[in-house]
């Protein structure tokens, strides 16, 4: 009952206790346990921002706690779009909810959200700040697919610069005694922000740009797509952008048990070929999403514990 | 039994006999009880004007009976938007939904809906002309929270001109033994056509445009907003506009007793500090109308009686 | 079991078996048998391209089955509209849903789905090629209107050159031992693939210009809308449009037996005015679609059988 009627908004306000806590009861959950954790409730689930992957994953695991889902998947339909401030479209929505889900494209607005709601507030993504039950799946799929976080070598590829999932997942795995590569075009490279906190965390890490060299040596590949706006130079994106795609050309220098997550949807970055290859996890890393979100829902609901 | 099948389309075609049922059996939903009145039924919940307020209600009240929802939230994906006339529409949902609610943007669709529909339907607001499960919430919070109607005085306040919400629940009152504050600026009285109503009614009010003067005297208070087109001179608009609004300058002319009421949205005519006052109860009054739909679409199906 | 898991992309993939079947299930599910066939199952309802009528018939279909819906009602707020390729859309899906509901504009797309999801895809509608449930609900219809479809005289009226529906109904009938009667203005007569496939059947068919001279013959007039877009001269399309609308003028030329339907939407074809006549089902119709969806859900789910 400890996380009853918590907001989820951002990593920085979580820790490894809960981490733990949600990984061992997702798994629990996709064992078939806790079903009905939100059985009788409403869940609110407000796309202000259109996202199909999201919304979608999140309206499954709200049908599988046997909540009831209002709300909407696009602000054009919201009473934002007539002008309510959004402090009041959520503190109405606060009267018919249990939990609220929501999507924003403001930078903060979950956060505003949560102050005033009485229903705890996940935050399914604010612009380019926070996703967290992104990172959970991440973190989830990674638990269960190697059986714990703990000594992984892990590579974050493609924009590690502006890529919100990588800043996200590198936070919290810096919970975990894990060892990074950090492997992008040197441009893209992790902002100095996030490798003083690997740092003041301890955590071992090697900068890169090409997952060859390095690619036996680890038991995860996470990627990211690299956009060419990025780039001022397009000759320079075309440089460097082959060198991080996977395809039949390379995947073998990864090792037999390299798994290749992604947080989709991707582009070139992943080559469809791969799809079939067992190492090849993204869809199931999806599959996870569903699994991570009825957990925490259920959680939040204080009904698992 | 007496309302099973019943279209709910104005407050016109209403009794005393039926707005006391449906306060009575609100707050028995309220309480708990009559719980899964509409279990197995299909409720079409069809906005062809965009209204989240209203929808996410109804939907949160639908999903409180145990009913199953369809429906769309704006016109652009319903068939109308591709030539369909509006009975053929409904005609088709009627053979698929139990009940059907409808908002529209056009003044009588819902009469003409209700006339093709064999499935009862509820207007949830047809243009400016009515929204009566509007009206039913506004009178089942006053109804709660004052121990009920007979004798109280409440004051309507702000546009009571054009404003829809204003007229209808100005006549749900009259049912009942009230006094009437109509608290507005001149040229936003309320038109001759209600006043005429409330006289045949024998129903005592008072015109000011100025509450402050009778705050002490009001049980409730029920603000609306003013806009600004509503003035041919802007000048004009300023003039007036702040003595419409409610904030911690004003709020003390009222009783501590007097509970203040918006059918929100709102704009400036209550400050967002008097939300915390005990006296603000507009989003309390949110809340009351899923519970005040949800008995509706009990009563309406015949299984709350 | 037979059908657990299948595919619903084409009415060619399919034999008269498999329609017996669904013809005497649906007619069970709509006696109240086979009750939440589908309790605990996602079944996603995509409707890439809006179509409300098919839509809301599914989503009520979904509800009856027992199964909770997830989905979008237009592609305007799902991924591809972010670029993502209609596979990864669909492999993604794939890992939240049970069942797959899928219209869209792309001749083809619901084959692309059903090669790379793992849960079975239904078709429900690729652009002007399939839309095999429109079908079905039109079997039932004749079927249990006319207690079996061996031996009647069929009437298929309008657009006969370009009407999808149409195409698809008199493959179906080709199963059974009807005599059609193919009546359209020359410009719009059946083209010859479908004359030839009839031939192959040893399908009985008369070809006529005039409903009026048969209309005695007829069990079932099966109509659909003639576009003016059709006709190059504006001139031709008013000397022809006359003779394939219903009204009183003409509705006695029909038997008193002889059951109209019409997929829906209609324009002018079919006179408001007639839809009080007892042998107008085309409303009907529509209802059966909710029946024959929830059947073959639950034939494809594998609990009905």
């Amino acid at each position: 009952m400890k996380y009853k009627g918590m907001d989820v908004i951002s990593l920085r306000d979580l820790d490894r206790d809960f981490l733990d806590f949600l990984l061992k009861k997702t798994k629990e959950v996709k064992e078939g346990k806790w079903q009905n954790s939100c059985k009788g409730m409403i869940v609110a689930s407000l796309f202000f921002e259109p996202s199909t992957r999201t919304k979608l994953s999140f309206d499954t695991a709200i049908a599988m706690t046997g909540a009831s889902m209002i709300g909407f998947s696009s602000a054009a339909t919201s009473s934002t779009a007539k002008g309510e401030s959004l402090s009041d479209t959520i503190k109405t929505i606060d009267q018919y909810a249990n939990i609220i889900v929501m999507r924003h494209s403001i930078e903060g607005a979950a956060r505003r959200a949560a102050e005033v709601a009485n229903a705890p507030v996940i935050n399914a993504g604010d612009g380019a700040n926070q996703h967290p039950t992104q990172t959970f799946l991440d973190l989830f799929t990674i638990y269960e697919l190697k059986g714990g976080i703990e000594n992984l070598k892990i590579g974050l590829m493609g924009d590690l610069r502006f890529g919100r999932t990588i800043h996200s997942l590198a936070m919290a795995l810096s919970y975990y005694n894990v060892e990074l590569y950090l492997i992008s075009p040197s441009i893209l490279q992790l902002p100095s922000y996030y490798i003083d906190y690997l740092d003041s965390k301890k955590i071992k890490y090697h900068i890169t740009e090409d997952f060859t060299q390095i690619g036996k040596e680890l038991d995860v590949l996470y990627c990211t797509r690299i956009q060419r706006e990025r780039f001022a130079d397009p000759v320079e994106y075309e440089k460097v952008a082959g060198s991080y795609e996977i395809s039949t050309k390379n995947i073998d220098s990864l090792s037999k048990d390299t798994i290749i997550l992604h947080p989709l949807p991707r582009v070139n970055e992943i080559h469809s070929s791969i799809d079939t290859d067992p190492r090849a996890k993204y869809f199931y890393q999806a599959k996870n999403g569903v699994y991570t979100r009825a957990a925490l829902l259920g959680i939040i609901a204080g009904n698992i514990n």
